[in-house]
């Protein structure tokens, strides 16, 4: 999915939610441990009952390596399935993966060719060769990993050089001689709102991946004010909030009410930003 | 394994070898491919050429996701293979990875637990609590990105502060807040074997994985010069240097042949240090 197709999908929505498949088998209802592949089977669910609310979908691949082979046919049938949905979803593999480059080329046939994600999260420590391999497929991007939203955020991403440049914000400077807005996002944390003043001046133009909102403890409302711009150039991220927001039968339901809710503030804040 | 295991292991094999299995199947021997699981009988042939060789494997997880649920049944198959050695052979999953604290929680159950690795790599972008659920197994490693090999290592790795400290030394300093030598190892690129007198400086006595010897182009005795300690502290990585030094038949012979070649050079170098 390219740059304007994505905005195109977000006005129809009316919505920049996507929502984390962080489906821990051992937080899923117990009545869906009868079938083969329970955790397919709460995906499926979760998808089913939110796909109308939701622009993007985004498995977290810790929480299938951790089932090995099992696991990893959950999140092809994952995958799979959304990518029946055509340009209605965008996706995004949680997977921070960076290596050097002709190691990064398999990654990349892994997760654009293999399981056919349209987006792949990146970790940028190791620099351009690492990331690169990533930015050759066409209409796929790389969402690279700027300022997250962990308390262990501040242990690296804030070293400063003696000019007072963060080490994030020459990830945001650097990796623009790399890639464009049409194949490059960045994970922004919502919990350092402030922050996105600074960022979306090195970063006017391209999306922002923002988790946080929810579980992690982000105002949707100062993302938007932030951060949003004239292409809404913002996926807002909740994956407890909305897939265990209820651990009972009526899962699906609850994730709808979850979602819906999101849903209907975002599309106030598009609407105040004449965007829908 | 613990850190004396480690240094017995290597004084018992002379050796501080470590091969890496980057088993990419379109560079196997075509003889290979009639076998049910090709990858796996390459690897189990590299292995019986050269156990008592090396101490160390390190499969690279991309080369086994890039063939999807195949791939990760070939990488289950090989860890399987490697641990009925024991003691006799150190393991490491070369994944690169590193999330948020939950996340990071189900990576350390996908190595540690169900692949049952000795050690992982983990990128420390995202800071010490992605870095630190891999540090409460008993016996188990992490082995920390600091100073990687490739071009784009200068990206960010030497991003510098006010005091001309750089990221990578910083990664060096801080992490030893949240771990020790027993369950933390470094990536020190051997192609910048100067280098490595400024981090034993930081890091004396912790054990360094070394990548870049051979293909990558690095100097085995400079790496020795400058980064053994007296308990060797040293894993010296080759992967395509070993096993897909000939692309024929007698891909494992060769293989040992490469193999012996350095553990000689090894033998020599542990010897003049006393260690052997």
């Amino acid at each position: 999915m390219n740059y304007n197709h994505l905005f195109e999908l977000i006005k129809r929505k009316k919505s920049f939610l996507c929502i984390g498949l962080d489906s821990d088998i051992e937080k899923i209802p117990s009545s869906l441990l009868k079938f083969d592949d329970p955790v397919f089977e709460f995906n499926k669910s979760i998808i089913d009952a939110t796909v109308d609310l939701a622009v993007a979908y985004k498995p977290n691949l810790a929480f299938y390596e951790s089932r090995g082979v099992a696991g990893w046919l959950s999140l092809q049938k994952t995958i799979d399935y959304l990518n029946g949905f055509g340009d209605d979803v965008f996706t995004i593999a949680d997977a921070k993966r960076g290596d050097i480059g002709n190691t990064s080329n398999q990654y990349a046939k892994a997760f654009f060719e293999i399981l056919d994600f349209d987006a792949l999260t990146v970790a940028p420590y190791m620099g351009k060769d690492s990331v690169s391999p990533f930015l050759n497929f066409e209409d796929k991007w790389v969402v690279l990993l700027a300022l997250t939203s962990n308390e262990g955020a501040s242990d690296f991403q804030y070293f400063k050089n003696s000019n007072s440049k963060k080490l994030f914000q020459e990830v945001l400077t650097k990796s623009q001689e790399w890639s464009s807005k049409e194949n490059m996002m960045y994970v922004v944390g919502a919990t350092k709102a402030e922050a996105l003043t600074e960022i979306r001046k090195i970063v006017p133009d391209h999306f922002l991946l923002v988790p946080g909102v929810g579980a992690q403890g982000g105002s949707l409302e100062e993302v938007a004010n932030y951060g949003m711009n004239d292409k809404c150039g913002l996926l807002v991220n909740s994956s407890r909030g909305i897939i265990f927001a209820s651990e009972k039968e009526d899962f699906a339901e609850i994730a709808r009410e979850k979602s819906l809710e999101l849903q209907k503030q975002m599309e106030k804040l598009l609407s105040e930003n004449n965007l829908v």
